[in-house]
């Protein structure tokens, strides 16, 4: 338990080490060719089955996950860390799921995504709508049966905190959430001006409420208390909102998207800069509660601050 | 609970009756306007309730539904009607997306769906993109959150029960169910000739899994046996089957989609039918096991015996 005595490349350690355990365990739960329902019912088809490792293994850093762990860690590891990193897992396919659907031509129309085509530029369109479908699905599945990988902990307790762990995804997920910011940032695209407000509330429901939930059902797996639930909860939403600001920050300075609404188009550079780092220090004084023990969680959020200023130094 | 001497006459009224019942608690569910997400973090956008709201609104026979609250009948009734109406009224919210995707101009590209313009024609592709997204997430939140809805079980029991749900809709409906055997239907209207496993392997996965996980998740809120739930199981699967045909049957009659791979493809209408009738009576043979406590899915399975051989005596 040595630390670095530069706690951002102490947090870099961390997200890479813990970012190799959720593609280790994404690799055995989807392995290549035909995969089994678990039940016996069927397997699933080679073309799906492809198109899920194609944009589940490509490249992303998997800091939903690695939060989703560390928050579960900073509130004690109750409950097995094979259940906390299942949802983990699932929390990343869902994740990717709405890269794969936001990409497609009636979409965002993007041809590449880190640099690699983009799963409908590979498989077509109809098949990365069904493999969007798929990890969606898969990913709720994969919450349910961690119940069967609890640790220190009756069944029936993993129980009750998995269902609120769906419901607390599904919900960050749903129409109040992720595909409601989605249909939001559609409505703006389309040409509208948009207020500060709107963006913020798009940019909530769009990034922050998944970061959220990704806290907070770790946190569940680990029987975390109310009140450290909250807490985490608002660090996720100040640090989500930041990071999607700094996510803009790096599509304007290459010149991608300028006609969707962001903070950069309504404020500048230097403006959304601004509020991005703004809104990462009111996250990181939610971790206040918490003490040293979320020197994880408060790394990540140094090194999402530090690309905002860097981003702005580049310019 | 008097009795319709035509056991006919009976189903069609049971399936009225339980539909209407499932469309009040859809309405109660997604109520128009705004809606809240319900632990107070947000409402979904307008554009997405009145597309939620549109495709689940549209005329369907809410047959699976149906079916799922006939099997929680037909095993005893336990766990609360209410927990039952809530698992059916996901159930319905996972099949309208599944139709809502199919229908996209890059899948079947359908203009319109009983008789009404298909969910993309009237808001968008994005958004009938996203609708389905919504509805299959908001799906998962239903069924988790039934949990607070159990009568005269504890609430512990009802939790494993519903877990359980989840991971039997999530499979049915997941790469190896129902998104499994549209990838493979995709990959058959693409010229390939099929064979009449391929095809049945198909008509399983995209239509019969989920009829299959819609009764055997109405038995599980009710705390069915093992024994029970897999004697439904193979009932509805063969049910689906037989279903699937009529289906195809009605289209061909109709003369829509007569490059797709199906049974009347492969071995005409006459082959088709008896195929159908076939894989019906197994169904019925499957509900032996319960004698008259499943009334309502036996005369359900005869409508539809009956859809296919009167199509046949149109031709």
């Amino acid at each position: 338990m040595s630390r670095d005595p530069d706690p951002r490349g102490d947090a870099m350690g961390y997200v890479r080490s813990h970012a190799s355990l959720v593609e280790r365990r994404l690799d055995e739960m989807i392995p290549s060719g035909e995969i089994n329902a678990g039940s016996g019912s069927g397997s699933a088809p080679r073309t799906i089955v492809d198109a899920m490792r194609y944009s589940l293994f490509s490249g992303g850093k998997r800091l939903r996950p690695v939060m989703c762990v560390a928050a579960w860690e900073a509130v004690g590891a109750g409950g097995g860390r094979a259940a906390a990193l299942d949802v983990a897992c699932a929390i990343e396919m869902i994740h990717t799921y709405s890269l794969i659907h936001d990409d497609l031509p009636c979409m965002d129309d993007d041809d590449f995504r880190r640099g690699k085509p983009t799963t409908h530029q590979v498989f077509g369109e109809a098949v990365a709508v069904l493999v969007g479908d798929a990890l969606l699905t898969l990913g709720f599945e994969v919450i349910a049966r961690a119940a069967a990988r609890a640790r220190g902990v009756g069944r029936a307790v993993m129980r009750r905190r998995l269902l609120e762990v769906v419901i607390e995804v599904a919900s960050a997920a749903g129409p109040s959430g992720m595909v409601g910011g989605q249909v939001i940032d559609i409505g703006m695209t389309a040409g509208k001006a948009a207020d500060e407000a709107t963006i913020e509330r798009m940019n909530v429901m769009k990034t922050a409420r998944l970061f959220s939930a990704s806290v907070s059902a770790g946190a569940m797996v680990a029987g975390a208390s109310g009140a450290e639930i909250s807490a985490l909860r608002a660090f996720a939403r100040d640090f989500g909102l930041g990071f999607q600001i700094a996510d803009d920050i790096s599509d304007a300075a290459g010149e991608r998207d300028s006609v969707k609404a962001s903070y950069v188009r309504a404020l500048g550079i230097e403006g959304a800069r601004r509020v991005a780092l703004e809104s990462i220090d009111r996250a990181v004084a939610h971790l206040d509660y918490f003490g040293e023990r979320v020197w994880a969680l408060r790394g990540i959020a140094g090194l999402t601050a530090a690309k905002v200023a860097e981003g702005a130094r580049e310019r």
